[in-house]
């Protein structure tokens, strides 16, 4: 019993310390990789017209990349999600370069993706390389879930969200709590580390102080259903489109450029690259009352899933903010509520719905808006979470697991 | 497809109507019973020396009732996790007003015991008696979480914190999420009801600006240690006590009475009733700069542990309370750090590590001492979540039920 303790008292330290240091690692490759892409955000922003035209090759470029040097890369957070659940199945480190690589061109060219796909390959693969290295029983997995924790952390600078989300997302609907420790200690490492290496944190003070009755609850639950319901739509799309696609172009090269060129036509036609990339540009109009149209969030929604079936890089969180930011914005007097706070609340539970997670979301928006909105958070996505028809961006690997045990 | 999905709509929808009815009934028995305890905590505070000599003679009375009416009722906490896994153990209705009255006799009478086992178990079986007339798919499960939600969040008007503790302690490590939407609901309802039937909730404004260095960050993770190890130690003591004394004085009428006047006796001479009920005592003068003696935290730890061991009812939750904010208050200045911060980290931290709970406690954080406060209080639950050894206060349920599967 003593001896006993005082192992888990070493393990407890041991993986304490592995946190932090992958927390350190994760966050300055997350900064990295994080102040790039805003750079390349800016240019692409200034040289639209040079640039989108080349989408579809850039498309071939990221499909050889992967075929030639990737050997079981190209599965992305399949690769992560097998891993996690002790398949036998590599993390190969070339997966941090391939994936940093291929989400930059996807931006650069004006492709519609998020990042946060990047960094938590990052810190997966991290995690999964320390935890090879040590013999602590599952310690693959927990400091799998560790380094995951820190990708997300060090990208968005909200290492409490961060470290449910590492949790939420590799155990759907269970979490497993011994790798929340390292999870809290890597996130929060690799927060201040980016922070401190210069990537900015996007926040907003909502300062929202709105008299909670029964109509006001009535509104949260309607707005909550709808965020809901839009969430699980993308995930289902997006999950459907991709498997579409596939069976109708099976040769990744030709599907990547027959769709890269429709998106060229889309994306220019569209307001002229208005949905191009991460979505940040919808965030900002939503709170700085820029112009948001009514249907900003249906084409960014489209498009984004559109980009990522075709086999494009990045991820799906930002655009599900800004998806959820403009949808919110556009309801908003529908319903007779200050708009930047309905926009809040779909930023963070069509989030929700999508990945089908509860309390990685809750903390989103009270890390991003001021802890003081925790209530109005609690509520919307308990709601969007419940309505969201179970459907996941990260059900099909999921499922792909279940199947396998 | 379309099918089953309407009916996933209607079943959400139908829980969520059950759920406001459930938390409407808990939330009104847990005002009644709440105000009664606090009107009998003001009656023996004024009478301590006329009532403390009973103690033993109640305690024959609560077994006495027990005994002869309870039918399976003297499993009190255990009952409900049995219940809810799916053992086929029936919760029947006296339970409520059984527990109503062993608390308020055992509190009348001067022992020293918690308040929620009532509220929890009063929320089981109301949820568990809706659960037991609907025929959805693991409604009695479903149902007897939101009713533990609300029953939890009726007494102390931390709805959010309730919902987690529900879903927490039922499932250790791990979270059924299809609880939650109904469990939230249920324990805002219980909040509002309780709320507006005048039961009064307890919140502190902490109103803390400390300035976030490695120091500081050192000084959490030693406080987090110790109030982890304190909260582990409550709960293994609590185990350890309990099977020692059943097997020392098997009957259990000797066993209450013996004990019972052993506890009288350590009452008076230790400051003359300061160690009775609650621990609300040491709690307002952790927050209200009164008197806290170093020693304060042990005896409650002690004589609750004893109280709860011999037979008496309660819980355990309010006592750990006053554990954490007592033991915080006595080592803040060995810390250079605010008494009343140290007292809240320690109010939530003790909580965490002798129930085995990790979002609950954080949730307890800020309902109680200010929303602003939640990153200090995801520190200090992290930190004494995993230095408890994995100790809880419903280990010994847990067990039994996890043999039986």
């Amino acid at each position: 019993m003593e001896l006993k303790k005082s192992v888990v008292y070493q393990e407890i330290i041991f993986y304490g310390m592995a946190a932090i240091a992958m927390g350190i690692i994760v966050g300055a490759l997350d900064a990295l990789f994080g102040e790039v892409l805003i750079l390349i955000t800016q240019f692409r922003g200034q040289h639209i017209a040079w640039l989108l035209p080349f989408l579809a090759v850039a498309g071939l470029a990221i499909v050889h990349v992967y075929q030639k040097f990737g050997k079981n890369s190209s599965k992305g957070m399949g690769l992560v999600f097998t891993a996690g659940n002790k398949q036998d199945e590599e993390i190969p480190k070339r997966l941090v370069p391939l994936v940093i690589g291929g989400t930059w061109l996807t931006h650069l060219f004006g492709g519609s993706a998020g990042r946060e796909g990047v960094a938590v390959q990052i810190g997966a693969t991290v995690g999964y390389t320390f935890g090879k290295k040590i013999h602590f029983q599952d310690s693959k997995k927990i400091l799998l879930v560790a380094g995951m924790a820190a990708g997300f952390a060090g990208l968005f600078q909200t290492p409490m969200a961060a470290t449910f989300f590492a949790l939420e997302v590799l155990m759907v609907g269970a979490i497993e709590y011994r790798a929340l420790f390292p999870a809290a200690l890597s996130a929060f490492a690799a927060a201040y580390t980016s922070h401190f290496l210069g990537l900015e944190k996007f926040s907003v003070d909502l300062n929202v102080d709105l008299p909670v009755d029964l109509s006001f609850a009535g509104k949260v639950v309607l707005l909550g259903i709808v965020f809901g319901a839009i969430g699980g739509l993308f995930a289902k799309l997006l999950k459907n489109t991709k498997g579409w696609l596939a069976q109708k172009i099976t040769d990744p090269y030709r599907r990547i450029f027959v769709v890269g060129v429709l998106l060229t036509i889309s994306l220019f036609a569209l307001h002229m690259g208005r949905y191009s990339g991460l979505g940040t540009n919808l965030i900002s109009a939503s709170f700085e009352a820029g112009t948001i149209y009514s249907y900003d969030w249906v084409l960014k929604l489209v498009l984004t899933i559109v980009t990522l079936a075709a086999g494009f890089q990045g991820g799906e969180v930002t655009p599900l903010f800004s998806i959820g930011a403009s949808l919110g914005y556009w309801l908003a007097p529908l319903f007779g509520l200050p708009p930047e706070f309905v926009a809040a609340l779909g930023y963070a539970s069509v989030f929700a719905s999508a990945t089908n997670t509860f309390i990685a979301p809750i903390f989103i928006g009270v890390e991003v808006f001021g802890y003081d909105t925790l209530p109005y958070f609690f509520a919307i996505v308990s709601v969007a979470y419940a309505f969201n028809n179970g459907h996941s961006i990260y059900a099909q690997e999921k499922a792909k697991i279940d199947h396998l045990r």
